[in-house]
């Protein structure tokens, strides 16, 4: 008997007591919490995956899940220093094998000796390891040209979304029309959503401009601030740059802006840089919303706050598994920065193996080094090919009637906008659905391409979209592509009544 | 000039904006909270390391940092073949080197099989590793002697502390008298008072027996539970077994107690059983809670909710700095495993270094393999001393005057209580502090050893203690344990008044 069929037995019997923790009982912000990255639609994905194992039959041979940004799951290849590094801090017996470069070596030995007992398996100071946290800010100093960064500024994380909800947390208080309002863009990558919620704060949309290239527009803040304070006390505003899942990279001019907007209106930033590396239309550059405010001069500089995320999961590396990541924590009210020590503490502290993948990230192999060469082919090679999908991506999906998808100047993902006709709209409604979730099912179902409905990043009324990832390799990524144009033709076709 | 100079400037001239986030402003939850194994006395541990690393002076030459159970960082070597398994893992060319074992190999493969793009570098599913959760189930089931174990009931976590905290995520809810009531043992690790903060709920305290080793009492269960109905509701039972800080080991009898109490009061039960490696006294033996339930019959095993957690950082392999650690759900509703997994799905995974790191440990070299007999050297070496220290710690402090020590049956902790003269009493109140802190500020000014106070964990009123850690090597623990004594008859003399 399966403890399953004991279960059932003793409920039908009558005699099982009741179970404390039920849907009703559940905490119910935990219950408003919503991560389309992994929802409905990639639990549907994973169903079908294990279908195709067992032998069932569907139109095509395998699930493609362009879902999330997992760059090795889609075959991109790990840095070999960077591993070397991270295999050398777990075995230090390897310190040994003469097929290890010695750039490789100091850098272990170094990261060794910031930890207890010279191992990776001892807890580190709750911020992280100070030779790391040194590392780092001399990299942000030279990112930025000059900017000078504190290490006692610098605070490892369990990769960025741990930062960001580890400040949240600080933030967020106060009941009725003095809660905390979180002012995010629209669209946004769900964790601040679902953050939010489970925090019990109030969410203030401010919406990008799809017409301009997903461009931040300043009025647009005014506006939802000016609404937002009818409500709630807004305190924060949150900015991903460049963009998740919109792919734009803001420019100089309009960081300038929001910062200046902050300043004016008391908000805290915090500015997710996770894609700083990941900039890819020649026009574009990546301006961080640091170097922007030491610009702005010391009256800027001296008093906004401002909290700065990256992470080892984006960029070249795509190190997500090892959930490594930085926060950068500016003008921070020192009472309060005790008290962010003391909540980070209670988690002891983030992962090692993630915090000396981070330090090869901000101190990589030089020019004058052995390993530069083959560090900066294998960098430049995965950079290179993004750059070029994320063109393929938008050429190709521009070309399909009823799509139009901006430039992905950056990131890792498309946010097309897509048509879908008004019957759709009204099955999708008849199903309890959104249009969009119809939609990206009906493509996961005909095609086995998982990607994520814009509802679940959200989008202006009326207007559907939805991500995919530009990871898969070239040649998967023309044949994705090809599946999309053909399978919206259809789609089309079929609720346009023209078939 | 600096940048703490210009803000103080802005400051001074008046023209500063006010800061968003302060002391007045932030989350009164996160004020809250309390974590003493890396409180104060720490932070004080670390201001006096870093003055004799400068070159200052004390009448020690180095500080003994016996505040937290981090193996490594006391000298504790890892084990080769965990650390083998993991870095195949991390740098999968190492497959080919013949310095490796087989059995390493093999087991790395068959990790690198479950991952994306065969790469810890990818996201797992947000539960974990598919084939890391089957193995951590096998070993519940060997474990406990054929009781089933589901694995898709198995969950990785970020360390314990993550999944302790995601438990009482979900459970946490309510207003006013319908607030979560959280019973803990007192003394308590304080990762649960934290949490319990954090999360607005009610720390419902049941007192362990001092006078009886520390064992769990009934009569005192019911209670804490009788008075706390009167202003909350009691929805969860915490046990810590063997217990941190105090170190007992429960009995079967009791444990059955506990569980038939649980299920006649609905309550929740979570059971910490990151020590379940760690059991020293030659008549106890460790026993889970879920066999425990399974023994009482299918009435209680198909009803009572129960949580068990573990991790990499203790038992014999102390990895803290993987952050592995695993929880088994026994019996929770299907509509609210849904939602867990959907609450894990927002933090994306656990580290996948600290989940291959699990998996060595659920699936360690067996007596036919060729890397047995080092592994099992190594992990009896290990216990062994640790089982020494535990009987040493325990004689020598029960020598002092004024100290009483319960034996160590298990854990890494010695919790003895400690005589303080009710002048030292009446000068820590004076001084704002508790009794206890005085004591461990005194003993750490006085001999560079760092313990925490008893009134971190929670004790009976009246009654002082300090946890330290008996992780030191057998030579420096003798050592620690001398000038414990010698500081305590110092002190002993000094506030009686017969110096």
């Amino acid at each position: 008997v399966t403890l399953r069929a004991k279960a059932s037995a003793g409920r039908l019997d009558g005699k099982m007591r009741e179970k404390t923790l039920t849907m009703d009982t559940l905490n119910p912000q935990v219950k408003a919490v919503e991560y389309a990255v992994r929802g409905p639609i990639v639990i549907k994905a994973g169903e079908i995956e294990r279908y195709l194992e067992e032998g069932g039959t569907k139109p095509f041979s395998e699930v493609i899940k362009a879902n999330i940004g997992d760059a090795h799951a889609m075959g991109q290849q790990p840095i070999t220093f960077l591993r070397q590094v991270v295999a050398l801090c777990t075995f230090p017996e390897l310190m040994d094998s003469p097929s290890f470069p010695e750039d490789a070596k100091w850098r272990a030995r170094r990261i060794l000796q910031g930890c207890g007992g010279h191992s990776l398996g001892s807890y580190s100071a709750s911020p992280g390891v100070e030779c790391i946290r040194k590392d780092i800010a001399a990299y942000i100093e030279q990112r930025d040209e000059g900017v000078p960064s504190d290490w006692e500024n610098i605070y490892l994380t369990t990769g960025a979304s741990d930062g960001i909800m580890t400040i949240l947390r600080l933030l967020v208080s106060g009941k009725d029309s003095s809660r905390t309002g979180v002012m995010i863009p629209i669209p946004q990558y769900p964790l601040y959503s679902a953050a939010i919620s489970e925090m019990d704060a109030v969410q203030v949309n401010y919406y990008l401009d799809e017409d301009n290239c997903w461009a931040l527009d300043i009025n647009e803040l005014h506006r939802a601030h000016q609404a937002a304070k009818q409500h709630c006390q807004p305190r924060v505003i949150c900015i991903i740059n460049p963009g998740n899942p919109t792919g734009q990279v803001q420019s100089k001019k309009c960081i300038e802006e929001v910062l200046h907007f902050a300043y004016e209106e008391n908000l805290f930033v915090m500015s997710d840089e996770v894609y700083q590396d990941n900039v890819y239309a020649p026009d574009c550059q990546f301006h961080s919303f640091k170097k922007v405010l030491y610009e702005m001069g010391p009256e800027y500089f001296s008093s906004v706050e401002l909290v700065s995320f990256h992470s080892t999961s984006k960029g070249y590396t795509g190190e997500c598994g090892f959930r490594g990541g930085y926060m950068e924590v500016i003008n921070m009210d020192p009472e309060v920065k005790a008290q962010l020590v003391k909540l980070l503490s209670v988690r002891l502290c983030p992962p090692l193996a993630g915090q000396a993948a981070m330090d090869v990230i901000v101190n990589p192999p030089q020019p004058e080094e052995h390993t530069f060469k083959q560090f900066h082919q294998e960098k430049s090679s995965v950079l290179g090919a993004l750059a070029e999908k994320a063109k393929l991506t938008e050429q190709i999906l521009n070309a399909v009637p009823g799509i139009k998808c901006n430039p992905v100047q950056g990131a890792m993902y498309a946010f097309p906008r897509i048509f879908i006709p008004p019957k759709a709209v009204e099955e999708a409604k008849a199903l309890g659905m959104q249009p969009d979730m119809l939609y990206c099912l009906r493509l996961l179902e005909e095609t086995g391409i998982c990607v994520v409905p814009g509802s679940g990043f959200g989008q202006k009324d009326r207007t559907y979209h939805f991500r995919m990832t530009i990871l898969p390799s070239i040649e998967k990524l023309n044949v994705l592509l090809g599946k999309v144009r053909d399978f919206h033709i259809r789609f089309l076709k079929e609720y346009s009544g023209l078939e």
